[in-house]
């Protein structure tokens, strides 16, 4: 671990659920060693060649723009599985239902999961349903385990990178955080933004056609400034990223900058940092061709000239992104 | 489904999270059609070769006599996996914190899920952690998924139960419900019951010995009557046990005398329901040697006799055991 922080008082805090430093620290510290992990990945890998992850979602609100708690346990789950080169091919999902919960409501989150695992060509096989007393719950919590298949020769890593590597984002960043906080303070935007969620499989495969495509990850929790920060913990190679070429809304942009967040941190669910040695202008417009992937961009490079990440600002000055603590937004996915 | 209970205003009640009637219907209705599930089984099977299956766990409360959340989140999902002959080897866990709840318990909770899991054979190999305000869970609930391989050969299904089949459990029932209720209501009983939760593998591998073996199923939620009356569903042959014959221990007896509870209907964690056709002497005494099989016992029979699930008195009458709508008790695993 690069930044220890103590834990205060010795209990969880909502920090701890953020996917920033203090999510690694309480990994590390309580199961990692524990379970004996061989890494702190998101998905596992079985006889090299099964892959699974897990994930749980306790996204709030439970319906938003763009999305729903069903849509974003498929999405997130597939995608983890997808980031190794994996094809994603089953999910089993348990529920804990909070006692009162509307099964209206219950029904449409199934059938958006249903949806979604069709368009990500996943199966939902199995599941499990609990329930808990009124108040002991937030209407429904959902834990999918997803379970692909890594074809032979795919091998996504990050001590894959190297200096002169490439940085890309498939499109702009922050879109789900903005549409959640959006919904969940009920600001009225307008037009409401909507969640980037969607399954990212088919902008894998564009890329797994570029024999120098290295590492790739799901930028959720924590955005994209902490992936690059875990590769830097991870390879200890310097990163630079050009302010300039950040695929970032306007609207992200105004959001922003009224309730000092930086997008750079915040969760997407449809993004994905890539690394490549050599993109090239037909990967990228294969990539913009594709309904995941249209403002795809590089966005900066592996260097030697810094240790850490850092933000080449428009005005061409370094600024360093550090591993957050903490993020400020609980309950984004 | 046998019986349809109208779903009282539309709402998730505690009784749709017990296991008996009330939770098949839940599924059959909002989630199986949807996720064209094949069928309502614990567990899926991959490839007739890979068997997964994820489960919930939101005990209450978290500690408790013979156990925790943390074995019983390891427990639950490898009996899960065994019940169709599979060899547990794979578990994946998510939890949902809640803010405030002591590092130190989970800690605990850790510690118990990697030595149950050793016990079990099987390795912890993934994981994600989420952290929600406090009030909207209850310490923490985990949600583990196990994965194991099916050995060539192996097909324990209802469909092969036949007329003359003799019913076996491996021991006592209702230890786990009856050292919840202990724990939960602070009876004070002294000594204080046990939980029998236990990773049933080695049983499973002693009856796969018999070549008479058909079918097993771990009797947890909803406990021995109801696993009986879904074989009824699935089957249309009808059971008689015998009263006399049962594994019950004097204390839960009294217990159940004074609460009003039926020792069938209550949750075991580490017995088993198992179909088989001819039962020797030989195998009995194997599985009464085993730590997980002192008490087992033959407690009846399948018979076309009667129509549905009976329980033969010590006074020789036929008592219907029929499926419960709900449980009274919540939150049991």
């Amino acid at each position: 671990m690069q930044h220890i922080i103590s834990m205060k008082n010795d209990i969880i805090t909502l920090g701890h659920g953020s996917g920033a430093a203090l999510t690694r620290q309480l990994i590390s510290e309580v199961f990692a060693g524990k379970f004996k992990l061989a890494e702190l990945n998101d998905a596992a890998c079985i006889d090299n060649h099964i892959t699974v992850t897990t994930d749980a979602y306790v996204v709030n609100p439970l319906f938003f723009p763009g999305g729903d708690i069903g849509k974003l346990s498929i999405t997130g789950t597939v995608n983890d599985l997808s980031m190794n080169g994996s094809v994603p091919a089953y999910i089993v999902a348990s529920f804990i239902l909070e006692e009162g919960f509307s099964i209206e409501k219950l029904k449409l989150i199934a059938d958006s999961m249903q949806k979604t695992a069709e368009e990500a060509g996943v199966k939902i096989i199995a599941g499990d349903t609990k329930v808990v007393e009124k108040g002991k719950c937030d209407g429904v919590y959902i834990t999918t385990t997803g379970i692909g298949f890594l074809p032979d020769g795919v091998n996504l890593a990050a001590k894959n990178i190297s200096e002169g590597d490439k940085i890309i984002v498939n499109g702009s960043l922050g879109d789900h955080t903005v549409a959640i906080i959006n919904a969940r303070q009920n600001l009225g935007l307008d037009p409401a933004p909507e969640s980037d969620c969607a399954p990212l499989r088919e902008v894998i495969e564009i890329l797994l056609n570029t024999t120098k495509f290295k590492f790739a990850r799901d930028a959720t929790r924590g955005g994209v400034a902490t992936i690059l920060n875990e590769i830097y913990e991870d390879t200890g190679l310097g990163m630079i990223i050009e302010e300039t070429s950040l695929p970032i809304k306007d609207s992200t942009t105004a959001l922003c900058g009224l309730l000092g967040l930086d997008p750079l941190y915040m969760a997407n669910e449809g993004k994905l940092v890539a690394i490549i040695s050599e993109p090239n202008n037909d990967m990228l417009s294969r990539l913009k061709a594709h309904k995941y992937g249209k403002d795809s961009a590089i966005i900066g490079k592996v260097t030697k000239e810094v240790k850490g990440v850092y933000l080449r600002t428009a005005l061409g000055s370094l600024r360093p992104l550090l591993m957050l603590a903490s993020d400020p937004l609980p309950r984004i996915c």
